[in-house]
C-alpha cells in the first residue's frame, strides 16, 4: 500500500471540485417558485438536503440522515455529462443510464482512489433504491418538484402535458421512502386535479 | 408537554421549504468558475457542502462532518432578508450583523419550535465561530471564493480593489479551520501575487 502525498491528494480534491462547478449550469425543466427562471442542478441539490433536514422525521426510524444528505449531494454530477433527464420522457430515462453511468466513472474518477470508491459506491446505493436511505434521497427528489407545480398551478405538468396517472405512479417513489410525505403528496395531487392544474389525460 | 398533530408539522415544514426558495435569488458578488454569471446563494450553499464532503480529511481529526454540512447548508438562510455582504466592506459587516439576527428568528422562527431552537442554534454556532466544526465550516466558505478567484485571474479582488493584505488577514479564518487549507490558499494568494492578479495596495 503506497500513501500519496498530501498534497497531491488536495490538488487531485480542488480539480474536482472546479469540475462540478459546472453542475450549476445544468438546467432543468422546473422553474423557481416565483416562476422567474429555470433551475439548475446545483441550487436543486442543495434544496433536497434542506429538505432532508427538514423532513428527517418523516423518514423511516434509524435512518442514516448524513448518508442521504451526502446522496443527495452528489446525485446529479452526471447530468454535467448527460444533463437533466425528465423524469416523464421514458425513453430518454432509458438511454440515460449508460451515459450517466460514464459520466459517473469520469466525473468521480478525479478523485483520489479511495474518495472515487467511495462517492462512486454512495451514488451507485441512490440509484438501486434498495437501502431506506436511497429510498428517502428518491423520495424527496420525486417530492420537491411536485411541491413546485403543485404550487405554481402546475407547473411542468401543464407544460409539458403530463397526466395525472403519470404523477400518481411517481408518488409510489415518494412513499416509498416515506409513507408520511406519500400521503401528502398523493392529497397534492389530487388537489391539482381538482382546480384543473393536472390532468386526468 | 403537547403533541403537535404531525399533519401540522408538515405544513410548517413545507411553509418554511418554500419560503426558502428564495435563497436561489439572493446574489453573491462573485461569478460561476466560468464567469458567464453572478453566484446565488444556494449554488453557493451546495458547492460548500461539496468542499466539506471532499475536504474533510484536512479538517481537525474527530470532528463531526454531519453538523459542519448542516451549519453550511443553513449559513446563508439570514440572507433572504439580509442580502449578501462583501466579506471586504468592513462598515456593512458591522450593520449586517443585527439585520442578520432578525431575519434568523423571522425565517427559523417559521419551523415548529423545536426545529426553530435547533436550526439557530446551528447557526449561532457558525457565527461564533468558537467549535472546530464552525471553524472548518467558515474556512470552506472563505476558502470557496479564494479558490474562485485565484483561478480566474483575480476575480472579485480585481473588481472590488481588495489588497493582498486584506486577503491574507482572511487566509487566518482559513488556517484556523484547517492549517492544511490555509497553507494551501497561502500559496494560492502568492502566486495571484506573482502573476499581478491580487495587487499590493
Ligand atoms: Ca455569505
Amino acid at each position: 500500500v503506497t500513501t500519496v502525498p498530501l498534497l497531491d491528494r488536495l490538488h487531485l480534491q480542488v480539480a474536482f471540485v472546479q469540475e462540478i462547478d459546472k453542475l450549476k449550469r445544468v438546467i432543468r425543466r422546473n422553474t423557481l417558485l416565483d416562476g422567474s427562471r429555470r433551475e439548475n442542478d446545483a441550487e436543486h441539490s442543495w434544496q433536497l438536503c434542506m429538505l432532508a433536514l427538514v423532513m428527517a422525521e418523516h423518514a423511516p426510524p434509524g435512518i442514516d440522515l448524513e448518508r442521504v444528505v451526502a446522496m443527495l449531494l452528489i446525485h446529479d454530477l452526471v447530468e454535467i455529462d448527460a444533463g437533466d433527464t425528465f423524469i416523464y420522457d421514458a425513453e430518454a430515462v432509458l438511454i440515460q443510464a449508460e451515459r450517466e453511468r460514464q459520466a459517473a466513472d469520469r466525473i468521480f474518477g478525479l478523485l483520489p482512489e479511495d474518495q472515487n470508491t467511495k462517492l462512486r459506491a454512495l451514488w451507485d446505493e441512490f440509484e438501486d433504491r434498495v437501502t431506506p436511505e436511497a429510498k428517502f434521497a428518491k423520495a424527496l427528489d420525486r417530492f420537491a418538484p411536485l411541491l413546485a407545480n403543485h404550487h405554481t398551478e402546475g407547473g411542468t405538468w401543464k407544460l409539458y402535458k403530463v397526466t395525472a396517472d403519470q404523477v400518481r405512479r411517481n408518488v409510489k417513489i415518494i412513499d416509498a421512502g416515506s409513507p408520511t410525505l406519500g400521503a401528502y403528496a398523493r392529497e397534492l395531487v389530487e388537489l391539482s386535479v381538482q382546480r384543473g392544474h393536472l390532468a386526468e389525460e
